[in-house]
């Protein structure tokens, strides 16, 4: 079985907010924005894998990851040249607003 | 009973995702954004009034909007000037993404 990736002309905006309304979402973005791609089992240490599994899938079906098979472990990659080119600019913006203290 | 409105510096990343998330109220904030303030009743015509009101506390509670009594009716504005502040370039860049051709 596959796994769905949205081609970048059919990136959904409300899907791509839907996956960033989430602080581990956004964090994932975040982490996958300043390192490259990564092992999933490397992020998000200590969450049930029942719940990652849900994350990655609400990122890889929203268009901002990609989730590829390495091995015998899956790594991701954000998506950020197929967002730039199909919303340009939201990225950074989100990436500098994510940055933003939240409240205590 | 007064309507929540998060202060400035308490408006969350994800609450603004999570209102932005849906196709209906990201169509809202465009209209907002274009009008300046609008009675609610005159928004999204021919949707049931438990689903406005349900869009209307997720725009308010996100801090997308202010919702107050104008007489008989309530009046929506955009926060424009606040999220400028909380999240720099942020809407525009929102208001830009949003203007892109979803797909057929």
């Amino acid at each position: 079985m596959g796994l769905r990736h949205p081609k970048t002309d059919q990136i959904r905006l409300e899907d791509v907010f839907a996956a960033l309304s989430n602080p581990m979402r956004l964090q994932v973005v975040r982490v996958l924005a300043a390192s490259g791609p990564v092992p999933c089992g490397s992020l998000l240490d200590g969450v049930p894998r029942s719940t990652l599994t849900h994350h990655w899938r609400v990122l890889r079906e929203g268009g901002l990851i990609r989730q590829e098979a390495v091995g015998r472990e899956y790594t991701l990659t954000l998506r950020r040249d197929d967002l730039e080119q199909r919303f340009p600019g939201l990225l950074d913006v989100v990436l500098r607003a994510a940055a933003v203290p939240e409240p205590g």
